[in-house]
């Protein structure tokens, strides 16, 4: 049993928005931070920060700060960035390319090595150097090439049926991007980006804001009469 | 002050995917359901469902189960889907390109009315309609065309100074896919889809779902031994 396993997934959470600011940081030559400046960067408390990382053994001297470089490459090893992924794009439409097309994922480690498609159409094309091919050849393509993760950009009907075929394969982990919940078993880990659930909670936001603006108006209206 | 005031963004969080189901039962003419059936659907449980639609009044008599139709509109009104959004793209590239080429948004009543780029050559093209502009129009056009939500799809050295422009505008909401935390007044709601962070989550799961497996062979071995 390693101390990891406790970990609230409200931490885990956290952990690539710090990798995100230690990356800045260092990029811009910042050799130590303190949780107080790291807090104040990131507009949360400095005990949220120090509580966050006692989780992983702490990483550093409190008063000197912790080391930029390194609190980076250890948060980026603990989120498995110091492995290298290979990854198919299942469904080749206008997401799906730009996701091929969006060269930081590469840059973390996280590599397209195919794409599937059931358009006829998109077989003699390539995306961003990346070949498209029929759906039927995803099982065993995922076999012969060790894929880590299936990237979903399908519509929500097709989304069920590939799910099915993805649970008898090898493969440890999908990105979800069809607007449907998938259900798998246990070993295959389940990331969604349900972007439209995105919108609306957007959409929620700006009229709960506005009810409030409205409701405070009419108070000082009413007082004032 | 209405009862909508206290509730937690954990409940609004879940609001979006009740909506999808919901959708999806009255798409298939299921005309009532209970929140019993609804919560084997969704994989939570029926008492955390009541408890959420509680916060808005209940929606429903127990027994009976709820009208899915008036449920689905009234989830849609508080979401503020029965209100139009005029929305436009900054970041005309390959990401901000499949946004507008997403029919999904329209249908919900988020319309893109225009897209602005640093990218000359994009001036006298459209994406699916949309006309796409300098980036030096933006804060007019904003005034001009009643625009409520500003979807960032621009690098992150950029959004700062974008969000800066933004500030000045009367834009209610940023949809904000560039890979860094925006500084806006609270006026301004901002949703991030920080798609790294979503990946690195997922790689962390993946990796630490290794981990659990191959401790446990160890032990398994240890004991054999």
């Amino acid at each position: 049993m390693t101390k990891q396993k406790e970990i609230s997934s409200a931490v885990i959470a956290r952990l690539p928005r710090y990798y995100r600011y230690l990356g800045d940081l260092r990029d811009n030559g910042v050799e130590r931070i303190s949780s107080l400046e790291l807090s104040r960067m990131m507009n949360v408390t400095a005990s949220q920060i120090r509580q966050d990382f006692n989780h992983f053994g702490g990483f550093g001297q409190q008063g000197y700060g912790y080391n930029t470089e390194y609190l980076y490459a250890e948060i980026g090893k603990i989120l498995g960035l110091d492995h290298k992924h290979n990854m198919i794009l299942v469904g080749a439409g206008n997401l799906g390319s730009a996701l091929i097309k969006y060269m930081n994922f590469r840059n973390r480690g996280f590599y397209f090595k195919a794409a599937f498609d059931i358009n006829e159409a998109l077989y003699d094309r390539q995306i961003a150097g990346i070949d498209v091919y029929p759906m039927e050849r995803m099982a065993s393509y995922i076999r012969d090439y060790s894929i880590d993760i299936a990237v979903l950009t399908i519509p929500k009907a097709q989304a069920v049926k590939v799910a099915e075929v993805l649970s008898g394969c090898p493969i440890k982990a999908i990105w979800n991007f069809a607007h449907t919940d998938l259900n798998l078993p246990g070993r295959i880990k389940v990331e969604n980006v349900h972007l439209s659930d995105s919108l609306m909670r957007l959409s929620y936001e700006i009229h709960r804001y506005e009810e409030s603006v409205s409701e405070q108006n009419s108070a000082a209206q009413a007082e004032e009469n």
